[in-house]
């Protein structure tokens, strides 16, 4: 797979890079380095995963998120079982790998990304004569490098479709931190601001995680982007006031007509957008598209502790005081003005135009 | 003034009685009794005030808030004041006290009912005989009094025009530790939830600080009411479901037209309750309305510290990243279904219908 990007004078990589410092992970010769995000913005530390086992265990304790991101880890962490399983028997290493191909993928239930790029290495590994490492290392690169080229791809489509603005908004953390690199919004967001400077740039706090106040804002400052804090609940009246044109969001899965599950606020937004006349871009690899469903009402919705939520306090068993926490919820595709993927841009997205994407 | 509420058998009042138990203020022979609101739902503690000073430094410093109760522990602190002034001097303690009713004065400066409670004390000041401790301490608690009477009579008024429901949300605090007992729009969720034991009570986080998740939720847990906390971006999402039949809130400031100031966050409910045709209840005292005021454009909105909202993390002086803290919004009369005041229910506010409770 070519991307235009690397057709692209050198000079415009290069302050694209300037502005992309931070990836969650990074390869050396001792394995995957994956940075532990449950720590920041405190603390940036990366942690070595010189096994398969380590990778699965990184991607269960959420130390790396984001869709795109778990994919990348789990193809790393294949490279890194098979190198183990060569060492230990050279004959009987692509039998003696499947359980830790087992293992990556119990890691995380719905991130679609991660069976995607198991497979895809399955695939690699099926034709592999002698040393399996180095050919399923180029592989898991490639793959890496492919997602930081998509992304790339994304944020100038996005920016070509938003011309000029002058103020954006995005939720949740959709950046360097949730792909291989650039991210999908926030790729969008920082290829507008590599174009305007004079670009106010919100960011919601996305509780009750805080992935906005604590990822995107911290992978912004990493870049030298300033950025705005805002509570989720004050966006409706800063569109009120005129300093919104764009919401910005990512998705973590999109129906056949449209309809976009993402983090829990993005559908309030969307609604307090469509009064304000601001508009609304959703930006995902087509991977993100479940053409099984034909609407999004079939998208199922997860639902986590309440403890997530509710103060320390009132976690009691006597308690009278719960807690609802649904994770995700589901914007119609009425309220999206433009899904943009590495495939093609759909504006108005319908069943009929987005199959445009298939 | 009289009030229905002490016309009724005593058995209803014994049931109300039963699901408000919390008070911000206690006036015992020693003096008032601040419960420090800071340090809830963690610890529950009261502190004595035995002078003005002792009170207005718990108001400036928040261990008492909201418009009614801060004006009833002003009272109170009038109270004090005149009986050390009296023991001091008896002769000149009407001179003397001026500097203590300035410092009440001073204590906060947007809350109306402040004020309101200092001109009723001293009015009732200039015309006492001899010891004035005993008259001015039943003013206090008669201050006191009639505002949980108006809370309980909105507190009917507003039952009454929602009738059946089985879901309500509300935003905030604005029940019995935001006034003299009972509350405002809490209080007619307490009026409900007395009729009605199959309601839901959604109770909003409140961001950013939590005064939902830290206040309203205890203070229900106290009445043994159960309710569930929502993160306010989930809200659109319940309404969604069809979970949702009314939103109520009080207000800090309303206009001559209706429009409603309020804690932030609560524009955005509106909107939300308008697509999925949730209803919508302010509900206050006639002293919030700003007769002066047009309309709600007009209303200052407070703008605090954007360290209240950012992380400690981002607050060194050479950050990039700021934050936006606004700690109100405007809701437009016509997103608003009722506005219920003691004296009265105005059903879709305008500026003509809202004359009715001049």
């Amino acid at each position: 797979m070519h991307d235009k990007a690397t057709r692209e004078p050198a000079a415009h990589l290069e302050r694209e890079i300037q502005h992309d410092r931070v990836r969650a992970l990074r390869w050396t010769e001792r394995g995957l380095e994956v940075l532990d995000q449950r720590r920041l913005p405190d603390s940036s530390c990366y942690r070595l995963c010189s096994s398969a086992e380590e990778v699965a265990r990184a991607i269960t304790h959420m130390e790396v998120r984001g869709a795109p991101a778990i994919g990348i880890a789990a193809a790393y962490g294949v490279a890194l079982a098979a190198r183990h399983r060569f060492e230990e028997d050279p004959s009987h290493w692509r039998d003696n790998i499947h359980p830790d191909l087992r293992q990556l993928a119990e890691s995380r239930p719905t991130a679609v990304n991660l069976f995607w790029a198991l497979e895809r290495m399955e695939n690699k590994l099926k034709r592999i004569e002698g040393d399996p490492f180095p050919p399923l290392l180029a592989e898991a690169q490639t793959i890496h490098a492919e997602d930081i080229s998509a992304n790339r791809r994304m944020g100038r489509w996005g920016t070509d479709l938003i011309g000029q603005t002058h103020g954006v908004l995005t939720h949740c953390n959709t950046g360097s931190l949730a792909t291989g690199g650039f991210g999908t919004a926030l790729g969008v967001i920082r290829t507008l601001w590599q174009r305007n400077t004079e670009l106010t740039i919100h960011a919601t706090e996305t509780r009750p995680w805080n992935q906005g106040a604590r990822l995107t804002l911290w992978e912004l400052e990493q870049d030298r982007i300033p950025a705005t804090l805002v509570a989720d609940s004050a966006v409706a009246y800063l569109m009120q006031q005129g300093r919104l044109q764009w919401v910005i969001v990512g998705a973590d899965r999109i129906a056949a007509n449209g309809d976009t599950a993402n983090k829990i606020g993005t559908y309030s937004l969307a609604v307090a957008a469509r009064r304000h006349g601001v508009r609304f871009m959703v930006v995902a690899p087509t991977s993100t598209i479940d053409w099984q469903l034909p609407h999004g009402g079939l998208i199922p919705i997860e639902e986590r502790s309440e403890n997530e939520l509710l103060p320390p306090h009132y976690q009691r068993p006597e308690s009278l005081v719960s807690a609802w926490n649904p994770v995700f919820d589901v914007t119609p595709a009425e309220l999206i003005g433009a899904i943009v993927t590495e495939k093609g841009v759909v504006t108005n997205p319908t069943t009929d135009t987005m199959e445009a994407l298939r």
